[in-house]
């Protein structure tokens, strides 16, 4: 009996940003694995079993998921978003480099999502529309230092940088960091972009030029983005919040 | 009559991966427009009319789009992927910022979709696992030495990279500068993942040791995704392609 295991993106928030293809792995599944809210939001139905675990059990949610996979059940690794964007495909990848061979048999397969900074991008225009990065601000698991030092290099690519993760109750210090070295590095007023719960009817997204953000606008469920120095904002009547977009060229 | 413009991603090729959401928009609108290849993959029907034109018109494109939305017809901007990234979305509001006033009050709205690297990390594993950047090759709209700088400062941050339009028949001295810019800058073996239509039914992934890369392994088709220093590889028996991913965490 040869099980599977499917780590799939059930995106942002909004259902119809679920691609057909992994509502097509939920409906094969025997098994769902993951963080509880992103559990909760598969519906329960006969033959299914769900498997809710809590934050930061990302090698035992793995190990628990290859394991089943081998007993013959088909398994599907839940992500909000994308699971390959800091999400739980590279936490299962890890545990299958140093767990047994045999998981290495197993027919393991990725299902992309839509990740939360295009969702939160297209909420506002096209601020990632042209050279871009993706900084995962939590400090969890690397040192604070890379992170300093990848935002400076970033700021000096001008790249306009998504941020997942900005802020924590048990790391609220991070992201004022953040700020402090953004602000030194860039230099100027672009705009940051604070998207939470972004695609969801609560969804609300501020926009604030770099000089008069706080760390307070951001928490766990914020995507931020911040434009590079092209970065463009089109005011518009009526009191419609602006677009925000960076163009496709740069100068020479 | 108020008409409406919806920007909309159709992934990168396979149609289970066009959002519920997306479709939806394709169902209510009265003109589509796009670049030939993407508009093809609209089926035709009767109050329909498909607008397809050549590439390198994007502005153009854009300014009929926004025309038809102010007679009042319901136009879908179509790109491959998602909008956001290297597509149309930046064209539209490129031609907003530089049009009438008017076209400020129309309703437009940007539908993400799956990106091409989303899918090719997906389809190898999670090699966009930790903090990455996305790069355009294509020096049509930004000098050389500004995607030199990038790929070098990239380097340094130690980000895995995507890069998007690595090749083209108009510049294929360009992919080769890069390949030799990112050996003199990471000095290592990490590997490259050269994803050829990705998601399709001749899909192609390729990877490739970083010193052994060559310019002919892409072309516009290909989208390329450079490991991090950390990236792994997970070899797996009986021939079976390796898993590749980049760790979650960075040791101090």
């Amino acid at each position: 009996m040869t099980g599977s295991l499917s780590i799939i993106g059930i995106g942002p928030g909004r259902e119809d940003l679920v691609t057909p293809q992994v509502r097509a792995a939920i409906d094969r599944a025997t098994d769902v694995v993951g963080y509880i809210p992103y559990v909760e939001r598969i519906a329960a139905r006969p033959g299914l079993t769900l498997h809710p675990s809590d934050n930061r059990v990302e090698l035992d949610r793995s190990r628990h998921a290859l394991d089943m996979a081998m007993q013959g059940r088909h398994v599907v690794v839940v992500s909000s978003g994308d699971p390959g964007v800091f999400a739980m495909a590279a936490a299962v990848f890890e545990a299958v480099e140093a767990g047994p061979a045999d998981w290495r048999r197993l027919p393991i397969e990725v299902l992309p999502g839509i990740t939360a900074m295009l969702a939160a991008s297209a909420a506002c225009g096209a601020p990632l529309g042209h050279d871009f990065c993706a900084i995962n601000l939590s400090d969890n698991l690397k040192p604070w230092a890379i992170i300093e030092k990848r935002l400076r290099l970033a700021a000096e690519a001008d790249f306009a940088m998504a941020f997942y993760n900005p802020r924590s109750k048990s790391r609220p210090e991070g992201f004022a960091r953040a700020l402090d070295v953004l602000k030194d590095a860039c230099g100027d007023a672009r705009p940051m972009i604070f998207a939470r719960n972004v695609t969801r009817p609560d969804q609300t997204i501020r926009v604030v030029p770099l000089p008069d953000t706080t760390p307070d606008m951001a928490d766990m469920r914020t995507l931020v983005i911040l434009g590079s120095s092209t970065t463009r904002l089109i005011t518009r009547p009526d009191g419609a919040a602006p677009w925000i977009y960076t163009p496709r060229s740069v100068p020479a």
